[in-house]
């Protein structure tokens, strides 16, 4: 199994460096672009030229509005890239707009991806004991909810 | 007849156990997934690599305005897998922007979803005795409009 | 020709009905979804399976917020729909927001919509007579302007 | 060398009129619709049906906050078109929210793009000798920045 | 190695002399349009009929609400430019909205990104040393942040 990891030059941290953390003793084909908006057809290189079976794409995005647009954009095509190549891409972004510690936020949404890919290599119901169960990346997990 | 079923560990609820009850007696193929901007992959892997008839993508929406945003992005890739495929992806997402008791919408959206889903199986026309009938999912029925 | 005809379950008024009298001798094919973002699907199946020469979608869009989200998400995918099939898709929506005397709109631009997926099959020219008259469906024509 | 006109009959004024007088001696092939989101796929069908090299777009976008979103979805879309056939399909939108003299609006930038419509049939670089010009449809040119 | 340059007539300054400033002695192939939404259909000939191997799109958006529509929609369709022909289209926008020094910001950002054409056609990992170092385009990079 081969796991494609796309991160960029304008992410103000080395987010692949905790995935790659996460990855030890897995094969890893790296691609690095400037920006959010290059993860797309990166993506799809790593699946369809460098033969990943599923790709974590790394984005981080600025405070401004242009910058959520930005983040938009490419979660729509993130996704047009997955379903060209029928293949996953976790699409794993950190909004500078969340606050709080960004770092820490961050890290935690990169690695707990990361070992979501690895799930998702296994089989398509390897998550399926956590399903509902209000899984977060990036925070603690949400509560779940009974019914009344 | 095979039914695709593909679900989140982001929910805050099991929405597939509910459309599993309503599913009994059907074949069913399950594939979780970490968020709702994963089911678009997941749902058309479920159609060409686990050959479903149809899907049901169960989707749970934050209450940030986020969360919002990836349902949006989320509904227009599931839209793009149904052209892809030719094959009907029921979108069944709960926000929590809705309020309310939470869980009873969810579920109430989940069962008569299952519902449609095993009608539309049945032929184009399944539905059409109630077509214009303000049917609504998670809440009663619209009421209905008489010329004047 | 064969003409399809797209409707929903969610819609509060039997839009279907509208469209039937004014195709009266024309061959039609019927396809009801339970809401408007299954017309797409819907539509394309209507061209591709049940060989419909063109396609009327009719969507009735509740007064939320979601619901124009969901209306945007629809004509989009419905748009698409038509690039991949190069077939026109007669994207015949009534949204609640516009308000007033809710079925005489509705019915109004049902029925003037139909007639113009009549003329649409006649050839890419029948309409040109028309164009630039401000012709509106739901209302009266809007004032054509004069150069000044 | 083919031009298609495509046009609607939503509009308020004849556009097709003035691309025609811009476009004489030019082979014209013309496609009417009703409104502005049926313009992709009838661009569509003049490039691949009736040989078209270049299409122009003619949309109307009324006033209405609906109208501004009709106008997007057909945007992108004609983008898709695009894309699809790998020719150049102008868009050329006139907005009533501009105000002013719509008339001399819409046909200053009618006959403007109709006359790019030509000059991009030349060859790609027929308009580099305008590039970063400034070069406004509808309204005088934008001034040019000098470099500090 | 082949470079596309797609420019237009509508931006107020010269974007692609920067580009070629920065390319020399790079065979490149230059395509002007009149806006940025011709851009992506530009890029997309670039890569297949005049064989490029990446593409540099210099947009240019206005200071008006419908600009940054357009940008969004010419972005989308850049993307999908790139997911259709697996090649980089490095997508270089300069928005009026910024103010400041306009031609300096622009300048600037056309010049970096001409330079991250160049090493994304050495290979997949020649910007990885740069990896989430927090690089701009069009102003000074961001800074970095360290783990508390």
């Amino acid at each position: 199994m081969r796991v494609g990891l796309a991160d960029t030059t304008f992410a103000r941290a080395d987010m692949a460096a905790w995935a790659l953390e996460e990855l030890s003793g897995v094969e890893v084909e790296r691609y690095t672009v400037p920006g959010m908006k290059d993860l797309a057809v990166a993506s799809k290189k790593l699946i369809e030229e460098h033969k990943c079976d599923i790709v974590i794409a790394l984005g981080w995005v600025g405070k401004e509005k242009i910058d959520e647009t930005c983040a938009h954009e490419a979660n729509v095509a993130l996704q047009q890239a997955e379903l060209m190549t029928s293949t996953h891409i976790l699409k794993v972004f950190f909004h500078e707009s969340e606050g709080g510690d960004m770092v820490k936020v961050a890290e935690d949404r990169v690695r707990k991806h990361a070992r979501n890919a690895l799930a998702l290599l296994k089989g398509k119901t390897e998550l399926s004991k956590n399903a509902g169960q209000g899984k977060r990346q990036g925070y603690d997990d949400a509560s779940t909810l009974q019914k009344h």
